[in-house]
């Protein structure tokens, strides 16, 4: 008979809820004078960033903001963006951090559905606010980020009339002694992400606390992260909070070196005298910079680490950023899975493989992190496991903890989302047998020619080997006899110059030939404001033109 | 007004219980080929490990282990021991790791007090239960680890009429495709560990997943542990479970080598044939690596990380153990804390100090580990932080989410251990002004001898027993080898006549023999003016004449 186990209880000593704040109070604790924050020439101890989130968390309170109440802000990665991802939290309200590139129409439509509170602006990008606030029901306080490294075409004018309070004179009203609103619930929301749905307007993707501590120390876990690194964040903290790493990098004590504008000589130029040891960046940051002019370009004789995600990296880029002395991982993630939840882990044996398979091996988007339960590739029919025989298709599925609360006032999507207790990712994979995933195609991204099914993202893999092409995007294009066939749109690299015919006939000499494109358009792609490129337009431009 | 935040709830795919359990099928997912385990001439993978351990959970649950069914081990740190710590968890069970240096009749609680249903014993260790099962009421299942490795004097005769099975007979008769019984809350018991109690009887500390799950991950942030690291197993398992590392390695898919008992010159020599890269031990362990003949000793020109606990490395064994190339890092902790807590943390300019001023500040029991919410020194009188000057006394407290469940079947001691929302450890404190603690006087009744936990009033009830014996009270006294030893202040009864060496070997004869007095000293004890014995009089006594 089952003994007195379960009479032991939860108490204020052994139970305390997860909570990414907790990583600054001990970092600030143990660490108060190191180096935590550096841009241009604002340099932070641990002590400093602390006492200034304190300071806001405080004026935030007085501001009425307090739990579920949510905090909006639009900047780029400063310091005040950091310190949000702790200020917000500590005065017990959700951080909604927005993409930069958003329009009027979109922000505003975010203001309303986030019932933003408090609305914190870099006033660079005042005008879209502005334009937003016009069409929004909903008026949130404005907090202003005059940042004085800002280009002299972003210091916007401001109204005369306007009622605004400046991020400094909101800290200088706080008190120092602000204790943190820890949660008292781990599933309390914490932040609120913006997701580009792809029809319609965004989702709103709400983050726990208890994801957040978990993704931190499942990052430090799987991407072997060492005590203080010093972290170059490319990434921007509007995406996935910058992939939970404002919180991990926390957590180590690191050195965080923040970007306004992304330039590959500035990032080089950081890199060396920053002694940077760590960077992200989504493909197409790797891209600039393996295209960097000459002289722009540094190489360094340790090994600094990246990791990319949202596309696989090309052989040629990779081999790129090992001449550098970066050591890239592939990973890959949602918006509703905090970011990263697999990595192409490396196994010791891929360092003997030539840098082609080692770059096909790298290109996958690999295994779980250590934080994730589960993360596997269903048939659609049957909604079982596909057969690890790297080729089976089926939709790529995942849960644990870091996982979303769900989708903000949508209780369809959400539930749509959590079919049968698995997050369904759109996203069509298939099984290595070495038990590796690799995504093949997002749903709609699959042309299916002659009853075949061609993956739009291996003949783009396959178009990117040509010297000539810079950017590649293929979509379906209708066809009387194939039904579907390849239709591939290019930007060719600067200088660079191919035919139609020749592409068509190099993509045939180095795949499947039913997969070759059947048509080549040339010309600047379209893109949406956080970079993807807008497959649908140009969907509708092959069929229309077709 | 609140928004709908708290309307998203927990589902199969987002909320998954935290368990340590979950390390194992990841890691032999992802590295099925790598060395999991070496023992001498047995080596496997982290795949043959999976399947072991399911092997032996499914072997368990049919033998009626489940959730709250304890499953004692009482054995080595050989490759059974490691398993046990993923097959109990894995069938729902509670695993009890059981010193191996404790008397039959303790034993015997043990078994009665956890009421095991399985007994997994050593061959070994075999006579000591025989004797405890004579007067154990339960009586639980056998099941024998016949370790081919154990020297010819450790292979004990077993009865004829003996029901048991051989671990490896259980292991073939599971079933290959068992599920992991999964802990459906993630506050469910893990495992249970007996901890000299100053009350003579041990008490029964409760793990449970959630706090195990959190001790890894916060143990490979806190101590920058790499991916893959070589673990060199000489802290017992059955301390706080390895000190939580079983799980810890297993998170990181490390190759971890088994001892079953600790000679430097193994020592030297496993970490030369395995290029290990990490190991933790008791300062008696760092002792006798510091003080091993010159012939067996070994210089590393790499720098290998160790943990000690226990006691503070004195200067002279940490320069040793830098020239061996060992890094050491001091770490605190209680059984009640799953281990270590607090860290030695090492500063940046700890460097560029001399040797002398080193040891000092690594000597220190340090601030909190990334998983641990506070550790604080509480005024007695106030209950109140005492200022942090070096110098004012009080009481070490902690609260986290690495603190036990409670002591089973005792809540007069849970609740006295949990007092106002903080652990209180019984230890004394002090706060240097860089916020690092130092403990000055332990729980004053424990005794560490080598690394183990000696209540200094079992050994007191034990010496009672003595007819000649009319008071007695035991202290630690200083000792060079094993740090602390039993020493006992005797009032013998009127008329009664006893030596040293009778009563030393009387308690030789009455309880575990490491907890035996090395002295003895005759005459009236101090007493204050309630009657209660000055054991701070003896202590100084005994260690001024030491």
């Amino acid at each position: 008979m089952p003994i007195e186990y379960d009479q032991l209880s939860q108490n204020d000593a052994n139970f305390v809820p997860l909570t990414p704040l907790s990583f600054l109070e001990r970092t600030a604790d143990i660490y108060p004078e190191q180096s935590s924050l550096i841009y241009n020439d604002r340099h932070y101890t641990w002590a400093q960033t602390r006492q200034r989130c304190r300071k806001v968390a405080s004026a935030l309170k007085a501001r009425g903001v307090g739990k579920n109440e949510t905090v909006s802000i639009f900047a780029y990665n400063t310091p005040e963006m950091f310190e949000s991802h702790f200020s917000v939290g500590m005065a017990g309200g959700v951080l909604n951090t927005i993409n930069t590139r958003l329009d009027a129409d979109t922000v505003a439509y975010i203001i309303d559905h986030a019932e933003s509170r408090v609305f914190i602006v870099d006033r660079g990008l005042w005008p879209v606010l502005a334009q937003a606030l016009q069409s929004a029901k909903h008026q949130p306080d404005i907090v202003l980020i005059d940042d004085e490294f800002a280009a002299p075409e972003e210091q916007a004018e401001l109204p005369d009339n306007l009622d605004y309070i400046t991020y400094e004179e909101l800290l200088a009203q706080g008190d120092d002694d602000f204790t943190c609103q820890a949660p008292s619930d781990e599933w309390q929301a914490l932040s609120l992400n913006y997701t580009s749905g792809t029809t319609g307007r965004p989702k709103g993707v709400v983050y726990h606390h208890r994801g957040s501590y978990l993704m931190s120390l499942g990052t430090v876990t799987s991407w072997s992260l060492p005590h203080s690194p010093r972290y170059l964040y490319t990434v921007p903290m509007f995406h996935c909070n910058g992939w939970g790493h404002a919180w991990t990098m926390t957590a180590l004590a690191a050195t965080v070196v923040c970007v306004r504008a992304f330039t590959p000589k500035l990032f080089f130029d950081l890199v060396e005298q920053h002694n940077i040891t760590h960077f992200g960046g989504a493909p197409i940051v790797l891209n600039m910079l393996a295209n960097a002019p000459a002289e722009e370009q540094k190489t360094f004789d340790r090994t600094i680490h990246a990791m990319t995600a949202g596309a696989p990296p090309p052989a040629s880029v990779l081999q790129s950023m090992a001449d550098y002395g970066f050591d890239v991982m592939h990973v890959y993630g949602l918006t509703e899975s905090y970011g990263h939840i697999l990595q192409a882990a490396p196994q010791p044996w891929w360092d003997q493989q030539s840098p082609e398979t080692q770059a096909e091996l790298k290109s996958r988007q690999g295994v779980r992190f250590a934080m994730m339960e589960a993360v596997d590739v269903f048939d659609e029919a049957s909604d079982m496991p596909v057969p690890h025989d790297g080729e089976t298709m089926g939709e790529l599925v995942m849960r644990g903890n870091t996982m979303m609360k769900g989708y903000l006032k949508d209780d369809a999507e959400t539930a749509k989302a959590f079919k049968d207790g698995w997050f369904r990712s759109g996203d069509l994979a298939v099984v290595h047998p070495d038990g590796y995933i690799q995504v093949k195609d997002r749903a709609k991204d699959i042309i299916i020619s002659g009853g075949e099914n061609i993956s739009s993202v291996e003949v783009e893999n396959t178009l990117y080997k040509h010297p000539a092409v810079g950017e590649a995007a293929v979509v379906a294009m209708a066809d009387d006899k194939w039904g579907e066939v390849p239709c591939a749109f290019i930007e060719t690299k600067v200088g660079q110059e191919v035919t139609e015919a020749e592409l068509i006939q190099f993509c045939a000499d180095n795949m499947a030939r039913f997969k070759k494109p059947k048509r080549i358009v040339f010309g600047a792609l379209p893109k949406t404001a956080t970079g993807k490129i807008q497959k649908n337009v140009l969907r509708d431009r092959c069929n229309a033109n077709g």
